[in-house]
């Protein structure tokens, strides 16, 4: 029988576990919610658990495993297995996980960051297949991403390449990152920048549509509120996922300029918003390349969606 | 005997040829400036008659070369030798260089960006020896690139990868770049926003000890006369290379990010700066990195100062 690739997707929110086949189908999988208050080693025995939950379920031993692959939301040292750090969970603070997990089985684990475990399943499996390069970007509250250069994944020498969320694309911004610097990509483009951008455009005198209580707290501006503003014909919410779109649209376009790839793949919970977030990514991004594209440069919407990450940690025992 | 590598390097002031030998040692080199009015064809023939000039003059035959390696100041379609577009030079426009020079010799041609020559000559011979990866920036009147991952030339599907002149780092700005977009690197951060900066500290009150003709053209602020200027204590030379510097630190931090490399190498005129300039760089880019270094980052000067693309030419082909 062909052996399984164990995948494990640890998140800010939720936990996933799953078996994925050579040809990246998903045979069984599960999620749960209670991991983000663990210590590391409470989560370390829940990730042993839950695999040994599966393999009990499919009636598999460890043997029939190939290995188990750890996709984990932090900076990760790759080559030493180590979570330097996470803003997601709790503790994790030069944490050894790849050896953690280690001990509880024998075959071989291996820990990468999510954006990159999520940009290697595309690559393999999804939107990606069949392009040699690509930059995979996930646009959620924050920007992660993975780089995927001749085939491998590129990680620099630490392993916390790909940072494209924290180039600075404008020092004049008054918007702050969570890193603590001004005007990175991630303070100006993506979730994080939602509240501010609201209330300018309000400030603006623009009018919102949507039903806003008195008391309103602006810090509850999110994705899925915009994408509720959208749906409903709100001015704002439009003017919010245009302006975010331009700002991703210089940031494919720096993408370009640097490592001229012949695709750009975007995932994560901003791309709700459609056609028109998209498009207007395009055409930002076109505006700029004009005459400097050569040769074809896709910028598609990631295949895999919320699975990518899950099928893409199984994906990097290959 | 050892074979000698022979490096054509074309610039849009000189174009020089020499003979390298495989310690990247210097032979042979002769240098001329009467280039840059030729048609395609004359350059290639100029190119022909150097090297067998070279040849000549050391009583070497064809077959005492290894190759013949070209770096061209302009986008490259490497894998087909084809110059796309040049700034630098009159003419050129998809103009198959590497097949017209090949077409005078039977030992092989190879045709390479000179900014990725100049990147590889310091990989192999220059301040980038032990690095496995290094990201190479010359800062003149422009900004030109080259990328050496795992010990290889990164070029992107084109042959166009490393443009970090061109990547948006303000979109707010008003500096136009020769490409026509705004707030490049390139249009804030070298030779062509030296009129600017230079005029907008007069404007703000910044006195200049530098004697400017009373009808001076501020088009003519260059980095000599900015040189000139920190060397004699002028108050506006000085701010205007902070500035520089400041941007120069934002596109190294954003390469730190991106790359996560061991290295960043700059060459190119305006390091005639000195410690002022380097020190201002690297302070920088520290304050923005901060926490965020794991590993250690090296910002250096080039090893091979101009003798870099002529060396990286003929190291192309090893």
């Amino acid at each position: 029988m062909e052996k399984f690739l164990c995948g494990i997707d640890i998140g800010g929110t939720k936990l996933s576990a799953g078996l994925i086949g050579r040809d990246g189908a998903i045979h069984d999988k599960i999620t749960v919610f209670d991991h983000v208050d663990k210590t590391e080693h409470e989560l370390v025995e829940q990730v042993a658990w839950l695999i040994n939950y599966l393999l009990q379920r499919k009636r598999l031993q460890e043997s029939d495993l190939h290995g188990i692959g750890i996709g984990f939301p932090g900076h990760v040292r790759y080559k030493d297995g180590i979570i330097i750090t996470t803003s997601n969970l709790k503790g994790f603070k030069n944490y050894p996980l790849r050896q953690a997990v280690q001990e509880n089985f024998r075959v071989p684990v291996l820990l990468d960051n999510d954006a990159n475990a999520q940009a290697f399943g595309e690559f393999k499996y999804g939107a990606g297949r069949g392009y040699e390069s690509l930059i995979f970007l996930t646009i959620s509250s924050g920007i992660g991403a993975g780089i995927i250069l001749n085939g491998k994944l590129y990680r620099g020498i630490t392993g916390t390449a790909g940072e494209f969320g924290h180039t600075i694309v404008n020092p004049e911004s008054s918007l702050v990152c969570t890193c603590g610097n001004k005007g990175c990509l991630m303070a100006c483009a993506c979730g994080l920048a939602l509240p501010y951008l609201f209330r300018r455009k309000l400030e603006e005198g623009i009018k919102t549509t949507l039903p806003l209580p008195e008391d309103f707290n602006f810090n509850n501006v999110d994705g899925k509120l915009i994408k509720k503003g959208l749906d409903s014909g709100d001015p704002i919410s439009r003017a919010v996922i245009l302006d975010c779109a331009d700002y991703i649209g210089i940031g494919i376009y720096n993408i370009f300029q640097v490592f001229n790839p012949p695709a750009v793949i975007l995932g994560g919970g901003l791309l709700c918003w459609g056609e028109l977030y998209l498009n207007r990514i395009r055409s930002k991004f076109s505006s700029l390349a004009r005459d400097m594209i050569h040769d074809r440069i896709d910028i598609i919407e990631s295949g895999l969606g919320s699975d990518a990450g899950l099928i893409g940690a199984a994906a990097l025992l290959l």
